[in-house]
């Protein structure tokens, strides 16, 4: 596989969450280079956040571990403790089941880009902080609960 | 888990090749990134490649899944079809099985880096392409032999 040429790479835009939650992630996009590349067995993501906008709702991964370097511009990472900036460099990593959630939002005037990989998982759960909401994904199909694990039908 | 304190990450030198393997790496260290985080199934690395150094023998995993982003100064990705420069932002992925054996050259006289991701297979076979060389990776323990299978006992 030679060098990847990022300007062939989809710019993937959207996202799985329902509404409300899917509009929150607006000006959100990436890149999915290890798709792109033929990998199978880790995702490499790369993020890129308009001026105002969040990676993510909150959350961690119950089945796959996580690794974020920021690249370019800045980006505030929230967690269980608090905030961090991070900078071009700057890396994190989030063990599969440690329940300290994460994301990461762009409060500057310019465009924050981040490298993300997760391992892919054939079963995973998601857990948002935040709000009451958990997603289950196997085999690519995501079912959507309260953290209860009834099915979800709006905010509660 | 907090941001990473790269200052703090224990920088690692040598090699596991046998020599005249070992020599050919001089110049070559890196942070654990992954290990230091906390992660198990993803190996997450910066490798630093000072002037004149080569990141490892040109090889291909026939387990792990492997990427690669230079993140400073410049390399030259050397693979069966030959060289390409790669720089800051530039990727590369290299999926598990394909032979198609790759190593990175820093040319120039400054210091190079680049973060590498790999899966952490529980067995792995590592073969290097340009010497009669591979290794068999299981529970930690690598076994050097040639390309026929039989033992490792010097260049052949």
């Amino acid at each position: 596989m030679p060098k990847l040429d990022l300007s062939q790479v989809p710019v993937k835009t959207g996202s799985i969450y329902p509404e409300p939650y899917a509009s929150m992630v607006k000006g959100r996009s990436s890149l999915r280079l290890g798709d792109a590349g033929g990998l199978t067995q880790f995702g490499v993501n790369l993020v890129m956040l308009e001026p105002g906008a969040m990676s993510s709702l909150r959350h961690w991964h119950m089945a796959e571990d996580e690794f974020v370097m920021v690249t370019e511009g800045e980006c505030v990472m929230v967690q269980d403790g608090g905030e961090t900036v991070m900078r071009p460099g700057d890396c994190a990593a989030f063990p599969a089941g440690s329940t300290d959630g994460h994301h990461f939002l762009n409060r500057t005037e310019k465009v924050a880009k981040f490298l993300v990989v997760g391992t892919k998982a054939k079963r995973e759960v998601a857990t948002y902080s935040d709000v009451d909401l958990k997603v289950e994904i196997e085999a690519g199909k995501a079912r959507f609960t309260y953290k209860d694990g009834t099915d979800w039908t709006g905010p509660r």
